[in-house]
């Protein structure tokens, strides 16, 4: 096999290679099963098992309070953007949403279409260095809800704490922090984030939502974007994304044996701390996010020039550091370390970057 | 590891074992390029030519025309039941439905939500033991489009050829019998077919659109279910369900393998002829479909009662025949025998039945 390369990808991204060979060891039989769990129905007593211990080992890993439902569902974050306000934003009702980056701007353009939105705030004409600060908020009290986005992948950026939104429902895209570091769920109405990043492959979205806002979804939306028929049938009104939902089941249990939540975020610290340190140690790098607004999972910065940055990525990628290429809306360089990505990785990186900085400075 | 069962699950369903081996194989990296397929970016160009490749393959073994799109989208035929509509019906348009199964009636249902619909016809007082008769159909010339189920899965009957619906834009869920036989993509406006039954995995659906039908798609859809949105982003409108595509990928190359479309047919009634031949070689087992509707990729048949039928499944399963009890709106017995189902597992099958007979005939 070709040797393992440090992926930085914004996502999908690594994988606990732990998780990857387990996967791989049981793909053509479950142990004592005698299938694939690729080629299993859903209603089967393994498929319904691995469902209910991936519930079971969320709600211990980040003390998913009793009184939320949890769903696993197809489509990713982005079908969610449509998917809360249908469900949550009433005809005639209003709700506020704060703009943080791209995907806080898609999850908007969204709900534009279904209802009446205000934007509660936008860091946009400061290029998303940053999150809202909370004297910014034009908080509406009769929103049905605030939705924010927890980590701006894009830009790298994060939400330190929740804002503070007077006991309206807050519901987070929190894709591409989840799990990254404790999260207290009671804070929040609902919250959704697609796998792919923080906790295992694409094709499955981790939802979940206050029992308390159940009632008031309406009659009549499509079966598979009702959040009240998916609950009743337990994630599995049709058949649900099996594979990705057992891998998601894998990287928890991967977690918890990390040491929980408390511990990854040490971990991700400690992990994300050199890097920033190397951006920080002279005026060859720039971070492009404000010091108090950096993400602890997206790492973004500049070079000199632009010229400068295709040649770090194009020599990056030949020393087997790859997809370290901005996305084009900020450009430069971004490092996406989620949990699964290995500190060795990040210590290359900074190599890298010191090497390059020798050559080329 | 466990011997391998034979599974006659509707779905997911057995994959072909090269495939299993092939995806095993390179699970922890793909061949030179050091990253699973799980921990790609969409964006990758090994992903991107993984997408690529399932859609040219597609393309020859089915004889796609150019004139149709194609997309694997997250979701499954289900959510196909309410995008199919949300696209394709006007504003006070009307369609017609052809009900002909259960999930026939819950592609019915969630149109009834977006439109006014037309039920063109329903076996639904006969037990659904055929599909209607061209005869039968009462079609709406101004119909936006007839929607059928092209084989049901639950009660084993499957169209043998298209209605005739008079130059109507034909439009069917062809999840449980897509690519078992060869078919005349130009005779219908869009395909669809979730992937578990015969194409792979849970997690992606696969559809096939005219490409006249686009224009008049609306606009302001939610975009994940926009289909001009959609083909536009080549299915990536966000990411999409990669490991799926992937493995659909590998088993669509299998069906060329095997000789394409015609040789799969010929296969495929050589598998099921001898189940067939048991269930009609006396009075102990009684098929459900009639004998010109019937399915060949799920046969249903009953025993002399419902004691006997729950002995069958639970020694069937102790003999490594599982998952062959009927779905609970039909009873009896049900064998699903996609594509990628074993010719021996039919032949131990059979033999069982034969022995079960003798022994509580």
């Amino acid at each position: 096999m070709t040797e393992r390369v440090y992926n930085f990808s914004a996502g999908p991204a690594m994988l606990p290679v732990e998780v990857l060979e387990e996967a791989q060891r049981d793909l053509l039989g479950m142990p004592g099963i005698g299938m694939s769990v690729l080629e299993m129905s859903h209603r089967s007593k393994t498929v319904v098992a691995i469902m209910e211990s991936a519930e079971d080992d969320i709600r211990k890993l980040a003390g998913v309070p009793s009184n939320y439902r949890m769903l696993f569902l197809s489509g990713g974050a982005s079908l969610q953007f449509s998917m809360v306000p249908m469900n949550l934003l009433p005809a005639n009702g209003r709700a506020d949403y704060v703009v943080s980056g791209s995907f806080a701007k898609l999850a908007l353009q969204e709900a534009q279409k279904l209802g009446q939105i205000n934007v509660a705030a936008s860091t946009e004409s400061q290029g998303f260095v940053r999150v809202p600060y909370q004297e910014e908020l034009t908080l509406d009290p009769e929103a049905a809800y605030v939705h924010i986005t927890t980590n701006n992948t894009i830009y790298g950026t994060e939400w330190q704490t929740e804002p503070d939104v007077n006991g309206v429902p807050l519901i987070a895209d929190a894709s591409s922090n989840i799990f990254s570091k404790p999260i207290d769920i009671s804070k929040y109405g609902l919250i959704y984030a697609g796998a792919q990043k923080n906790l295992g492959v694409a094709g499955v979205a981790l939802v979940l939502i206050r029992d308390d806002l159940l009632p008031s979804i309406p009659d009549g939306l499509p079966a598979m974007l009702d959040y009240n028929v998916q609950i009743k049938a337990k994630s599995a009104h049709n058949t649900p994304p099996v594979f990705s939902i057992y891998v998601l089941g894998l990287v928890v249990k991967w977690l918890q044996q990390q040491g929980g939540l408390e511990q990854v975020a040490r971990n991700n610290q400690e992990k994300a701390q050199p890097l920033y340190d190397a951006i920080d140690s002279g005026e060859f790098y720039r971070g492009h996010a404000l010091l108090d607004h950096r993400s602890l999972t997206n790492v973004t910065f500049r070079l000199p020039s632009e010229e400068l940055e295709q040649q770090f990525v194009v020599e990056a990628d030949a020393a087997g550091l790859m997809d370290l290429k901005g996305h084009r809306s900020v450009g430069g360089i971004r490092a996406s370390i989620y949990n699964a990505f290995p500190p060795a990785g990040v210590e290359s990186l900074v190599s890298f970057m010191k090497e390059f900085e020798r050559t080329h400075g």
